[in-house]
């Protein structure tokens, strides 16, 4: 395989194999200032869109719902990471709009997600803390291996450029 | 086992096989501002502090080395989380501190990270754009569940209270 051929399976690996995105967002003044992050099981549509059902008791969720700046990323596991200096990993930033329980798409996606996500969906789709965002990818750094890290931009991580830095 | 002992188990577990810690910082507005984050590979002291060496060609360590607000975290591979909506993982605030290289800690500290996190170190430790963190862990959030969410306290992660959210 060329080199290419090699992070666009690398690439494609990870987006297939991901469960779990890590939100960071940097909190609001009346919430201590700072970073803060979570994970959130998320379903990936064919558009490349990503939704993710999640808790405002958490100070991240409580930003997301405030529109301050957030950054995604997906890893790979540690188990699989043949270096551990160099795991296989997508940050980005992304638009993101709430998907309120009014709105017509609400209830399909709860379905779509219990299907993708498991019992624990059914469980908590229910729950007023839980709030459904749309989250459409816009740019990022894809991290493939030692000097091998790639702009990347829309929401199928097109690979734009080869980086000196990440 | 009783539930307590349960957490302690899950907590040590994460502790003793996590091989990188996620670090999540607010870039200052020179930097645009707004989150950002990267893994490191760490070694970890019998007194629990953290140990990382990473490059300032990523924007979070540039932040890292202008005294940024930082939050640390240490997950559970997905592969090993019976259920995706509760990996283990603990988030955390700590003291951060630089060792520069003409401190007289920075040589031996290179020698057993080489140890400890293999060939790599070898081949990064002369890397002037690399720089040592000693991370003192101070208040933190360990998951371990559903409803399971506890506050934790200094290097040993110390339980101090079961949480109603997280």
């Amino acid at each position: 395989m060329s080199d290419l051929k090699r992070v666009e399976a690398a690439k494609e690996k990870l987006l297939t194999t991901a469960r779990t995105v890590i939100v960071t967002t940097a909190l609001p003044e009346e919430e201590g200032g700072g970073p803060d992050l979570g994970f959130s099981p998320f379903y990936r549509d064919a558009d490349g869109h990503f939704y993710i059902y999640t808790s405002h008791l958490s100070a991240h969720v409580r930003a997301l719902l405030k529109d301050a700046p957030v950054k995604f990323m997906l890893a790979a596991d540690e188990s699989v990471s043949q270096n551990i200096w160099a795991r296989v990993r997508v940050s980005f930033t992304a638009d993101v709009t709430r998907i309120t329980r009014d709105d017509d798409r609400f209830e399909p996606m709860m379905d779509t997600m219990q299907d993708h996500l498991g019992a624990t969906m059914g469980l908590i789709r229910n729950f007023t803390d839980f709030h459904l965002f749309k989250i459409i990818p816009e740019k990022g750094v894809l991290v493939t291996g030692f000097a091998a890290a790639y702009a990347v931009s829309g929401p199928q991580f097109t690979i734009t450029e080869h980086l000196s830095n990440s």
